[in-house]
C-alpha cells in the first residue's frame, strides 16, 4: 500500500483556489474574452442541465460552479451532495425533488412541468443531478420537454460515479492488462422493463459498472457467473464513492454478496466487475475517516 | 431546434467565479474545516494522476484546478487542452509528453521514470491527462509505478470524453427508451492485441462510444454491422468535443464513413453508436463558432 493520503472534504487551502480562479478570471480578459451569452429570449428564462459529480463537492466542474452560482431557482435531485449547493446564491430558490428508489418525491411529470413553469417565469434555472445528466439521470427525457416548450437549455457534463469511484477507489476501469473497455449499467430499472443484457455485461476483459446495484446484488453476482463470468472475478462495492463516508468492500462474484451484508453496506453504491478490482488492494490511496479497505 | 445557446470558450462572467470561490473558501473556513494533508514523507515529493476533461478547460473540476495551481511541475499529455494550464503557478515546470496515435513523443517507460525523479526530487507533481485519467489514460500503469517506488499518489477523476461530448452534441448516452447502458471502447490498439468485442459493441438497447475512431471508422462501422447492428442504427462522429472547433457528423453505420470523409474529421474525435444518436438533431444547443450540425 502506499502512504495513506488524507484528503479531507474537499477543503482547498484558503485562499489558493482563490487566487487561481483570479488568475483564471484575469487572463480570460487579457484575452479580450467576452462574456458567456444567453440568447435573447425576452422574458423567457433559461435551464442548465447540470451534473453535480459523485459527492466530493470539489469534483463539480467550474462550469457547473459558475451555473449554480448564478442560477435564480435549484432543482435538486436526491444524489446530489449538500456540499455542491454552497455555490448558490443566497436568495435562490431552492427545490427538492430527490428521487429515492422507490420513492419519488415528484413524479418526472411534474419535475418537467417545474422546469419548464420557472423557464417561463424567465428565471435562470439549473436542474442538477447527481453524478452525470446523461448517465441514467434521464436528461434527455427533460430537454425533451424544454424543446417542446420552447425553452431554451445547454447541457454541463458532470463526473459520473463510475468515474468518482473507481478513482478514489483505486480502481482504474480500463487497463492494458485487463479491461480493453467498460460497460455501465443500471441495476434500478422501471417496472417491467426487460432484463439487464447479462450476456453484455459477462463478456471477458471487460469491466463491467451497476449503478444502483445493491438491492439485488447477490441476483446481479449470480447472474454475471450464470452467463460465463468465473465465480472467482474480482467484484467491489463502493459506497459513498468520493465522500468522506465512502466504504469500500472487495471480494469475487462468489463472497461478494455476504461480504456485502456482514459491512451492512446500504445505497447509494456502485457494483464493480472485473480483474481492475483486484488493483484496489495496492492503489487505493484514499482514506476517509472511519473507512476502511475490507476483504480485500 | 431549441433556440441555440452561443458558449464562447469557457468564459466565466468576470468576477462572477471569484465570487463563487470565495464563497467556498469563505464558508468552509466557517465550519473549522482543515487544509489539505498531504502525507509527512520527508524529503518525498508526490505524484497527482489528474484528469483534464474533454477540452473545454470550464470542465476541469475544483479539485484538478486547485492542484494545478499548487503543482512545482506538470506532466502533460497531448490532449490536454492549453485553456487548463492557465491554473498552472509561475515558475511550474510544464513537460509535455504528448502521445499521438502512433507519435509517442516519450516512451511510457520514461514517463514512469520521469515521474519517479521529480517526485524523488521533492516536487509536488501533477501528470495532467486528458479526459478521465482511468479511462484509456493507463493510469493504472503509471500508479504501479509510482507505487513500486514508493511515491505517494493521488488520482482526480476528470470528465471522460465521452460524456463531455455527449453533453456538448446534445447525445444522452443512456435513455430510457433507447438505451439501458454504455459502453466504452477505444480504437486505438497496441501492436498485436486482440482485436475490439464486436458482440459486446454491437448489442442492441446499448450505446457503443468508440474512441480514436477515426482512423479505423469505416471497418468499425462494418464490424458493427456484421456483428449484429443494423446498417440503420444512427451513428455521430464528434470531432474537438466541447471546443470551440467541435464538429458534429450524424449518419447511420451505413452512411456515416462517407460523410466524415467528405467533411475531413481528423481526430480526436469519437464515434458514437445507437438510437440515442438520433436525439442529436433535436437537442444539440452547443454552436461553437463555425461548427455545423451535418447530415442530420
Amino acid at each position: 500500500m502506499p502512504p495513506p493520503v488524507t484528503a479531507s472534504l474537499a477543503l482547498p487551502a484558503t485562499g489558493t483556489l482563490r487566487s487561481l480562479l483570479d488568475q483564471w478570471v484575469g487572463n480570460r480578459r487579457a484575452e479580450g474574452g467576452e462574456a458567456l451569452r444567453s440568447s435573447d429570449t425576452g422574458a423567457m428564462g433559461r435551464v442548465a442541465l447540470v451534473g453535480a459529480g459523485p459527492g466530493d463537492p470539489e469534483l463539480l466542474t467550474l462550469r457547473a460552479a459558475r451555473l449554480i452560482g448564478e442560477a435564480d431557482a435549484l432543482v435538486v435531485d436526491h444524489l446530489v451532495s449538500d456540499g455542491v449547493l454552497q455555490f448558490a446564491r443566497r436568495g435562490a430558490e431552492m427545490i427538492y425533488v430527490g428521487k429515492e428508489a422507490g420513492h419519488h418525491t415528484l413524479p418526472q411529470e411534474e419535475i418537467n412541468r417545474l422546469l419548464v413553469r420557472l423557464a417561463r417565469e424567465g428565471r435562470r434555472v439549473v436542474r442538477l443531478k447527481g453524478g452525470d445528466p446523461f448517465i441514467f439521470g434521464r436528461g434527455g427525457e427533460e430537454l425533451e420537454e424544454l424543446l417542446e416548450a420552447g425553452v431554451p437549455f445547454e447541457v454541463v457534463p458532470g463526473i459520473t460515479a463510475a468515474c468518482g469511484a473507481g478513482a478514489y477507489a483505486g480502481i482504474p476501469l480500463t487497463h492494458r492488462d485487463y479491461a480493453q473497455s467498460v460497460v455501465f449499467a443500471t441495476g434500478h430499472r422501471r417496472a417491467g422493463e426487460s432484463a439487464l443484457d447479462w450476456d453484455a455485461l459477462a463478456r471477458p476483459h471487460q469491466t463491467a459498472v451497476i449503478y444502483m446495484g445493491v438491492g439485488m446484488l447477490a441476483s446481479h453476482c449470480a447472474a454475471l457467473v450464470a452467463h460465463g463470468r468465473a465465480a472467482s472475478t474480482p467484484a467491489a462495492l463502493v459506497e459513498n464513492g468520493t465522500t468522506p463516508r465512502q466504504r469500500l468492500v472487495v471480494g469475487t462474484l462468489d463472497t461478494l454478496p455476504a461480504k456485502a451484508v456482514e459491512a451492512g453496506i446500504r445505497p447509494p453504491a456502485l457494483l464493480i466487475v472485473g480483474e481492475v478490482v483486484s488493483l484496489a488492494d495496492k492503489l487505493a490511496w484514499f482514506s476517509p475517516a472511519g473507512a476502511a479497505v475490507q476483504g480485500a
